[in-house]
């Protein structure tokens, strides 16, 4: 079974929800109970490892679990990884239990694998903000959440928050609430508070009258899929702070494993969008009655019965609104085709003799 | 005593709230039960003229009004013209009686004045629509809420967008849910259902993509305050949508009276921009546990215990981002000091012979 944190209820609660099977860890992952694009990978990849290890069909989960979400590329990533080891195992003769102990291996490595990524992202993230931001003392803007919940170490955008604090180069987090299902009050909020982190919680709209007023030194947020040229698909609300970003001349800067590079996906255009249900929108879901499941009533009403909503889940940036790409392999600025297709290729960060990470 | 429909609890409820006194009148105007630009201005005369009527100080109701909220200038503005009113009869001689009906009548006069003005908006709004847009077929994105609720007649921008509507031009409005007290949500969406009007909710942050796909072509707001050189302070998120139209090279219309300019105030950094209570943003307001009473505990918590917030009720929008500014005197395009100052100082619409609007 698998053992997650259902991110729905927090703040107000630390709830473990238990998956025995892969239907329930679909609907963990449509729910947002689970969410965050690299746990997303790290989910599925154990959930491959889950079917196998309780006898069901590999291949039929993996095809479940990979269509879960449709945008976050790390999803299909960690199923593939999992299902690809189980099925090599198989191949090469492996008895099903032990196929299936070669998918869990391989799910673990994964997160493991996470974990350095997030350390290293980290640190080239930090030194890249030393050399746009020679001042030191940073008003950082971060939008959703992209810390530890959703990460097998210290996540993306804010690992290198982190770092910076640790640095004490952090003046202020600046964190957007990010309606519609607030993770940013909930939930990068909580991170932040839980490691002492000056933040500040603000709506969404408020965040044009920061930079009017110079108070943003640089964005910093994650990535559920990058195309091919470079342009970002995240969180809904990315998109209109690249485009302020750019209008007061503050640095954006966009921090994924390399494996939310998706180069099969050529440009922002053939990026599929997920469009989330209306009462995400028309109700408010609060921790204590989450309207993120799939019934409507779940929230509380605000508009009109009736009413109509536009939701989508995500938005997409193009290369030009981007400062630069921080991955485990390095930066990425400018943002080009070709510099993206180059350090995707470069190795990664692997155990150094100590089992530290080396550059 | 003054009978006011209390916003906070729209749309869930129509209730009336009645002030017999100043006192609560102002209660009423902080905690938003009477809200928008124009109906603050009516609420503002007729708090004055009750003060007389009841044999307050008047002097004083004034005082305690005009302050209620620092950003409006109508309100300012409507108490001015109620209390000079009262004093010019009592310097002439009037008893405190006759003073008080005089009051009253100036505050009838303001409501039926902000209803013409209302419909001379509407009117040169749609044609500057027309001659913007000659296609037809308007998708129009708006944001908090300008309709008859903050009005004597059809309100602001919403009263263009009805206009449009009843032309057979609107094909589609987008309506801004306006995080923190979710105005849009709650009464335009309202507004627009009781209309007719085919619209659509959108979180603020899903805007930008409405932008990127080619779906805004145009954006109309309301104001709370227009400086002599014409930036515009309106609800906190306007400014970014300003950013975005301009980066997607769309009309960014504001409809507002001419008594919404203030000559006194030079420039947009001269606005007050008034800073709310954080617990607007650490929990959600919902009709049936409206956050915007005095004490916090009034909402759903959504942020970790102890998170500060920051929320400004307004931004400010520089004129050279501003297409257009529509008043019910005429339209200044493009938005100078010089064709502000010449359209305030236009005759505006007088009743005709039959009462009806010239041009």
């Amino acid at each position: 079974m698998l053992v997650l944190l259902d991110q729905t209820r927090l703040p107000a609660e630390e709830v473990e929800l238990v998956c025995t099977d892969v239907p329930a860890l679909v609907e963990a992952i449509r729910s947002l109970a689970v969410r965050g694009a690299p746990l997303l990978g790290i989910a599925g990849a154990y959930g491959v490892a889950l079917a196998a290890v309780r006898g069901f069909d590999v291949a039929e989960a993996a095809e479940l679990l990979a269509h879960a979400r449709p945008t976050a590329v790390n999803l299909a990533y960690g199923v593939r990884r999992a299902a690809d080891a189980y099925r090599a195992a198989v191949d090469e003769g492996a008895s099903a239990e032990r196929a299936a102990a070669v998918a869990l291996a391989e799910a673990r490595t994964l997160h493991r694998e996470d974990a350095r990524a997030s350390a290293a992202m980290a640190r080239h993230g930090l030194a890249l903000l030393a050399e746009l931001l020679p001042g030191g003392g940073y008003q950082v803007l971060t939008h959703c959440n992209t810390g530890a919940l959703v990460s097998g170490g210290e996540g993306t955008a804010l690992a290198v928050v982190g770092a910076a604090h640790r640095a004490g180069e952090l003046r202020r987090l600046w964190v957007d609430e990010t309606r519609p299902l607030l993770q940013g009050a909930r939930l990068t909020a909580y991170e932040a508070a839980r490691a002492g982190i000056a933040y500040t919680l603000l709506t969404d709209n408020a965040a044009g009258s920061l930079f009017a007023a110079g108070e943003v030194d640089a964005v910093l947020i994650g990535a559920d899929r990058i195309a091919a040229d470079g342009s970002v698909a995240n969180k809904v609300g990315s998109y209109p702070l690249a485009v302020l970003a750019r209008y007061h001349h503050v640095p954006f800067i966009v921090v994924a494993p390399s494996t939310t590079v998706d180069m099969a996906t050529a440009d922002g255009a053939a990026i599929e969008v997920e469009q989330r249900p209306g009462h995400e929108v028309t109700e408010v879901a609060t921790p204590n009655a989450p309207a993120a499941g799939a019934e409507a009533g779940g929230g509380v009403p605000v508009a009109p019965l009736g009413t109509q909503a536009y939701n989508p889940a995500f938005d997409v940036t193009p290369p030009d609104l981007v400062t630069a790409i921080v991955t485990e392999n390095g930066v990425v600025s400018p943002v080009t085709r070709e510099g993206l297709a180059e350090l995707c290729a470069r190795p990664g960060p692997l155990p150094g003799p100590n089992g530290a990470v080396r550059p």
